[in-house]
């Protein structure tokens, strides 16, 4: 008997990694197509009002169809979220050195990104508050560690501002960085209540002006 | 036949009208034994988590004795809600004017006053993400409607400092406004992810000491 699934020849085998390609190609498409329609969920209801049934019928699979790729509510949440999370630092090189003040304005540019995506800016302010009031919640660990690393990674760009002069080497960097993202929590809150009200990047960059002002040296 | 709600003698009135006086005593704390059950539910499953069940549960009562005093779980959320802006606008006479500074030191101490009360901080923080995701949500109106409350004073209160001449002329009052209820919205996620590392009312202090020295013209 012969095995079917290996190759009998050079071109077969090549038409079978090409194959194999396509049809990863197609699972990694499959699968964010189901993390774009698991957003819109459970940006609109959180994780606890958004259903497995109802991400299932978005996505046109049955639910053991979409259990089959995540096979709990919290395995998709938590995909949604690193995904989300790695499109972002792809698109604006969060992780790159941005000494000093210069970061404070990679934020700036950040919110007024945002403003134009007010389907993720739900998706975080309901699933930050739920893992906020309940710690047994899916994303509490992401939450927490989203913050630090948030809060970290700024507050170690202002210190290379104090260490090149340019900012004052009397600022609690930490301090500063928290306040910074607690604007832009709220911020958003405010703006999703009240979008036409609200200028959500034209505060947000006002409030960081005046930090500006008040951390650098000149 | 005598009617048995008429009473016959002024002693019999008077006892009567101590039986219903305390009869309304017993209604109300037992509403108010409610809203102290569902403001703890709420608090921490949001209001798409928390379910009249539990809630009835925790109060002792059944289901059906439950909705006689709140008809619909939306009746109960709204009225835990408007129960706890009343006590908190009686304990800090928010409603008072304030001119100038002096409204913003108010909201210093209501941050000081609420790092003691988590329960409360979780339910409005909660709340707030589900209404500004979801305007369908049942206290949409009142999230909305408090904001522009809390705005609305503290802008009017800036304006009186403007007028008294403590406050500089230039200064956007609504902008400042929204600034110092986005500080404390988010300030408040961070510290209940992180009660131990993040001090909430001090770095509140910090913030409207900040924007205290910008806008005052001294």
């Amino acid at each position: 008997m012969s095995n079917p699934g290996r190759p009998r020849s050079r071109e077969q085998a090549h038409n079978q990694a090409q194959g194999e390609s396509r049809g990863q190609a197609r699972g990694q498409a499959r699968k964010e197509h189901i993390l774009a329609v698991a957003l819109k969920i459970f940006a609109e209801n959180g994780y606890r009002g958004a259903s497995i049934a109802e991400i299932a019928e978005g996505c046109g699979l049955s639910q053991p169809g979409l259990l089959h790729h995540f096979p709990t509510k919290a395995d998709l949440l938590t995909a949604v979220l690193e995904y989300r999370d790695r499109l972002d630092a792809e698109k604006f090189h969060v992780d790159d050195p941005a000494p000093g003040t210069a970061a404070l304005r990679r934020y700036v540019e950040i919110v007024e990104h945002n403003a134009h995506l007010p389907g993720l800016v739900k998706l975080f302010a309901i699933v930050t508050s739920e893992a906020a009031v309940n710690p047994a919640h899916p994303a509490r660990e992401w939450a927490v560690g989203r913050y630090e690393k948030l809060i970290g990674g700024l507050a170690a760009n202002l210190r290379l501002g104090v260490e090149d002069g340019s900012i004052r080497a009397d600022v609690d960097t930490t301090a500063v960085a928290r306040l910074v993202f607690s604007m832009m929590d709220g911020l958003q809150s405010q703006w999703l209540l009240n979008p036409d009200q609200v200028d959500m990047p034209g505060l947000f960059r006002a409030f960081v002006d005046e930090v500006t002002r008040e951390i650098t040296t000149s």
